[in-house]
């Protein structure tokens, strides 16, 4: 049983199921390599071998934008499920260890055949930004026939990341899970996963926006990237009214949620060293989503957003490295 | 070309190429599986799996005693080269690259059948004491085949790991390489990896310290097993005079060098915080035999093997996080 809101799960994540492949590099790899810093690009096999070839030792850790989310609300105690393609190779064999043992059921077969298991080469430049270059293998494997409406169902809310916007049938998942969690009258969440993912995707995003989803994560570049705004107080005057909830992060300037009428300024959490910024934006996600599926005020889910981010970025990988269940109570 | 001996290489490595898949756990997990506390253990595929799926999320990172040794000394500055086994699988694949990425040069021919690439299991407990189990998978194809006699002869150092004489053909390897460097007038070392493994092989490592080795790697715990003594002190005294140099590690207590009539007892570098002891052994060597092949003194390659062990414990994994070239400048 889930939090307050009397569902079976308090969040259901579908995402693109992927295993980071994380290296220091500086800025001139990036450069050489025509990467976007701080940005995700989408890359073939080939190029995802020739990028490996050429990066420094790596550290595998699974990743994956709304795994890393829904492995960190199962950390601070939400009743978590989560929908994702893996080949069965061993990638994929590491990718639904670690989510299972993060405390999250996790039941989509894996695919016998074709492209392996998604990478994302993470690069870690030495002012700890990100910078990920992403191999989606199996992701385009995952079809509308992997949601089942009944787990939905019993999901207080279900998290999609825009990333599924990318590969053709996970979109049709994605729209297959909204439209079963709008049925059983549960809550849609969005994330917009990257300023290239809006752009890519604008006008569909900005229509769920406005139709299908309840509460929308963004952080600043991708909300005016959305609205094509101005500045962010033109982004957060054209969201306004559009969904129940809007959570933008502001790295270091902390976040901003737009509910109704109100606009609530939080500030972001300390931290003591900011070590690598991967995966800020996806515990922030399940912070906030756990204090809404437990009956915390707008400006609390914000906060606790602001807490488990602030754990992850002060080390290496994008999952929680102690139980964050402590964080609740700080709040 | 390398260091101060005139030798092409400084050091060729040969051991087992390990991926390891570090995880938290606690001593309750330790007792319930069995695990002798500190110490490797060799388990078969399945029972590798059964703990696999009974631990906590991992992280996976290039491993190797042997592995870690050649990674370190190439990031010291030294010339090196590795010999090992892997598959052509996945976790075969990134051995490969990260050791590559290192800066060693590694050639063997991965098995293009038979079992997967070899992991360890480390378990690190919140004393930041590691404990492992290793599926040997691929080095078992490792052979006297693999091993490349003129290689042999352009390396100033000949470093193997004890661990190979687990593997029978390994052994044999094993036994080759030290032939290879004898004729051809080059150094061989040896770690004795674990006291576990010295139980197994004792009469054997007993001989080859006699008869083959000129350096001579152990901690305290390993030492004592090898004499079955009562004492550190009894058993420097037992290893005094049969090899050329014998460095004793303690832990915390530094490292003791037993160089001829000499003893150097040099103190453990400072670490702020010890995070994961994980590699600490094969680091010291690392810069124990970078010192050696660069002309250093015994004290002060002792004092480069702590520094670079230091550094290794003050992070979870076993290779270096940053370039230790500047560690030279503070022996």
């Amino acid at each position: 049983m889930g939090g307050r809101t009397g569902a079976e799960l308090d969040l259901l994540g579908i995402g693109n199921a992927i295993v980071d492949v994380l290296a220091h590099a500086d800025e001139a790899f990036l450069e050489a390599h025509g990467l976007p810093k701080g940005a995700m690009t989408l890359v073939d096999a080939d190029r995802a071998d020739r990028l490996y070839d050429a990066m420094g030792p790596g550290v595998e850790v699974s990743g994956g934008s709304c795994a890393n989310t829904v492995a960190g609300a199962a950390s601070l105690g939400s009743a978590v499920a989560y929908v994702g393609k893996v080949r069965d190779d061993q990638l994929g064999r590491i990718f639904a260890h670690d989510i299972r043992a993060a405390g999250v059921a996790f039941d989509t077969p894996p695919a016998p055949d074709g492209p392996g298991t998604a990478r994302c080469l993470v690069l870690v430049t030495p002012d700890a930004q990100r910078t990920m270059c992403t191999y989606l293998g199996a992701c385009v494997e995952l079809g509308p026939e992997d949601v089942d409406p009944g787990l939905v169902a019993r999901a207080a809310v279900t998290y999609l990341e825009g990333y599924l916007w990318d590969p053709p049938r996970a979109k049709e998942a994605f729209r297959k899970a909204m439209a079963a969690a709008r049925a059983a009258g549960r809550r849609v969440a969005l994330t917009l996963s990257d300023p290239f993912c809006v752009e890519r995707h604008r006008d569909e995003f900005r229509h769920l926006v406005d139709h299908e989803v309840d509460v929308l994560f963004a952080n600043e570049h991708e909300l005016v990237a959305l609205y094509e705004a101005a500045s962010l107080e033109e982004a957060i005057a054209a969201v306004r009214g559009r969904c129940e909830l809007a959570a933008v992060t502001r790295s270091a300037q902390g976040s901003l949620v737009v509910a109704g009428d109100e606009v609530h300024e939080v500030a972001a959490a300390a931290v003591e060293r900011v070590v690598d910024t991967t995966g800020a934006g996806d515990l922030y996600a399940a912070g906030f989503i756990h204090g809404l599926t437990h009956g915390m005020d707008p400006a609390a889910c914000a906060r606790l957003g602001g807490l488990a981010a602030a754990e992850v970025i002060a080390h290496v990988g994008a999952r929680p490295e102690r139980p964050l269940r402590e964080l609740v109570a700080a709040v």
